[in-house]
């Protein structure tokens, strides 16, 4: 719902909202028709797909944006409608997100986003991803991650607003805020749920040396909850999501709001001044210029 | 000393006063006369026997309230009227709290006390629960629990209150805040008891799920200090007790303080706010019903 | 600069100036005129060496007051000066800080300065010792505490303001903030830099008991971050200083801000009810007795 207002009441939004609708849009959003008798819907967008099994209340996202699911505005913008979606239907009590891309679960905020463009849109850009984590870390649904590849970054993130969080055993598969390995900084509000997840000092070393762990160190640290043979973290995430389903929605969705209120609260009551903190922060000279070099450096591993 | 102010100054409470004490009550204060060479004195009510070595230093509290020493308001009383006492006399240095009950330490909140009663009777019941609360988190006894039997909701907060926890090495024994199984929720001071114990993260999950552990897991997060076969726990605790003694007390009671004074000035400042919070949510229907169901299930498994 | 700040600012403290930079003072400020060419240089008072490496960034701090590193004023005012002098340094980027004494890193707070001393003097005293944790838990270097000895007390939280610790493997060395143990109490900022390490149980514990733990304890519960054989100390911590050196300044520097702004602007906002409160508490005759019956104890060991 936050989103739609937030649609409303900033014009600046609005050419995002119709370009995402428009006819000539690339976006697709598919719903078959729902009848009494049936149990399964698909909502397919270009870059989230959901499906949804109505007899088991249980929906799972596959994230679908070519190559690495990089969290774009607009990606972010079809995210968030999605989830808004299953958020207002009753019926869903449980959310799994996943990849439909090979190893990789999310590469984060997209770079794109951040380099050579106006500090307008670099605000939208960001509002979006304060969105999209408020959204998540406050659902009222059970959240599982199943991370079936790398997670860096606001691919981490987004691990982290969830109740429980799979990982797949591939060595090659790394997760972490390893934000300062590119000289910018994780915003407060990462730290907040990074500390709430494995605690301060964990977070302090983590976040100053932006590192980055394969799935076994993860899982000693507290980053995941669980680590599994690449073919079962759907599987995992679906036996994890029935125990969880067992306790009464009510009670836990209390519980979980008493929990992560004061992370969230925080946010909220500084949303604007947060984003023109990283306006004013990514659209430095030295920034752009580090960020430049990046991807210099992005296009020759490339070649 | 704040259960007697509570006690004068509430009207509503002072029914209670005098079936405590009124003769016809089932309860019995037997306080063996004291005289200069005495070194033990028995304190006994009905629901808590005392045993108190003035050469040491240190009580032993018997929780013996049959079957599972639930947390009745009656039970909170006396419990809160012996602890009283011995905060007040300057030769008890450390307290114990056991329970003389078979395979139970407590069981934790008398769900009688919350079906089918008064809001006026569930807020005096409310706030009987906050003071033992108020008065073992802040006792400048060292506080042990000698956890000798299952400690599920309100006995496991009220070990968690204590300075160190020893428990019985029985896998059948289990501890933990299972609030939200039977759909009611464990409130913000509960789970600040359990943060500053285990974590964020841990308590999120434990709270969440409602889970319960056995004394080896309770162990592993911290639930519990220290595991010990059954017929140890009392000795363990009493070696454990010594050497706590051996501190200082005027400095060991300041820096007890300075750790939870901010847990504790959180729920004195929100005393009536939350007895509002517990009245309205325990007595809606819609809980009074899931109560009764578990009632009826309790009294099925009996027969 | 906070330190000269403070000096200008308060009268009192200007007795403290003279008297270090007196021509008839123990102080001697040897810095080697640097040249262009030059890569090293040492700057060194009488209880502090410094040698800083251009070429690498690092800079090693030797604390060198006989026999046992006590933070007396002097010490402290000449360890400010020192690393006031490098943080203004730009081309200073690390600084690893050790000890010249055999067996110990700081045996902590010297007990002289809380000894019979006028209200005045022990608030001088606290004053400095405010300023070393606030100069050192918001330096804007890379902090390691190369721990080559036992670190008790006063020693424990200057290794804890670091932003890493390594300790010789000598199981006769032990670290931890053992106040309680001589009947004092750690001020609220040590125990924050303390729980902000290892966690509010960990911290609890302690603390109420005044624990001393050996290195391998120590690296279990995350008071040091890693246990080295005891000639490797300085190695491993210039090898560890270069890993962290790899990361921007500038991002690590601001996370590093956020983690430890709260704790930091705790103090800050309250230095003079603290100082007051520690004067309050330390020329209690009841303190200075005991603080008396510990030095008694001392000199017998002595004898």
């Amino acid at each position: 719902m936050a989103l739609r207002a937030a649609l409303r009441s900033k014009g600046s939004l609005s050419g995002l909202l119709s370009q995402v609708f428009s006819p000539s849009s690339h976006v697709r959003v598919c719903v078959s028709p729902l009848t009494a008798t049936q149990q399964r819907y698909n909502s397919t967008t270009a870059k989230v797909k959901v499906d949804f099994d109505k007899s088991t209340g249980i929906a799972i996202m596959h994230m679908q944006s070519p190559p690495v699911n990089s969290l774009s505005l607009d990606f972010l913008t079809e995210f968030c409608i999605s989830l808004e979606k299953l958020e207002m239907d009753k019926s869903c009590r449980g959310l799994i997100i996943t990849s439909s891309q090979p190893k990789v679960f999310s590469a984060g905020l997209d770079i794109m986003e951040m380099y050579g463009n106006s500090p307008e849109r670099c605000g939208e850009f960001w509002k979006a991803v304060q969105e999209m984590w408020l959204k998540l870390y406050s659902s009222s649904m059970v959240t599982i991650a199943a991370i079936n590849g790398s997670s860096p970054a606001g691919g981490c993130l987004m691990s982290l607003t969830c109740d429980y969080r799979i990982m797949a055993d591939n060595p090659r598969y790394s997760i972490g805020l390893n934000e300062t390995q590119l000289g910018i900084v994780a915003p407060f509000w990462f730290k907040e749920t990074m500390v709430n997840t494995v605690g301060h000092r964990t977070t302090e070393i983590a976040l100053e040396l932006g590192l980055l762990y394969n799935p076994q160190d993860a899982l000693k640290i507290g980053l995941v909850d669980h680590v599994v043979p690449q073919d079962q973290v759907l599987t995992a995430a679906t036996e994890t999501m029935a125990k969880w389903l067992t306790v009464p929605d009510h009670a836990r969705q209390i519980t979980k709001s008493m929990m992560r209120k004061p992370a969230i609260n925080k946010l909220r009551s500084n949303r604007e001044a947060d984003i023109q903190n990283f306006v004013s922060f990514i659209t430095k000279d030295s920034i752009q210029k580090s960020l430049g070099m990046y991807l210099e450096m992005l296009k020759k591993r490339k070649r």
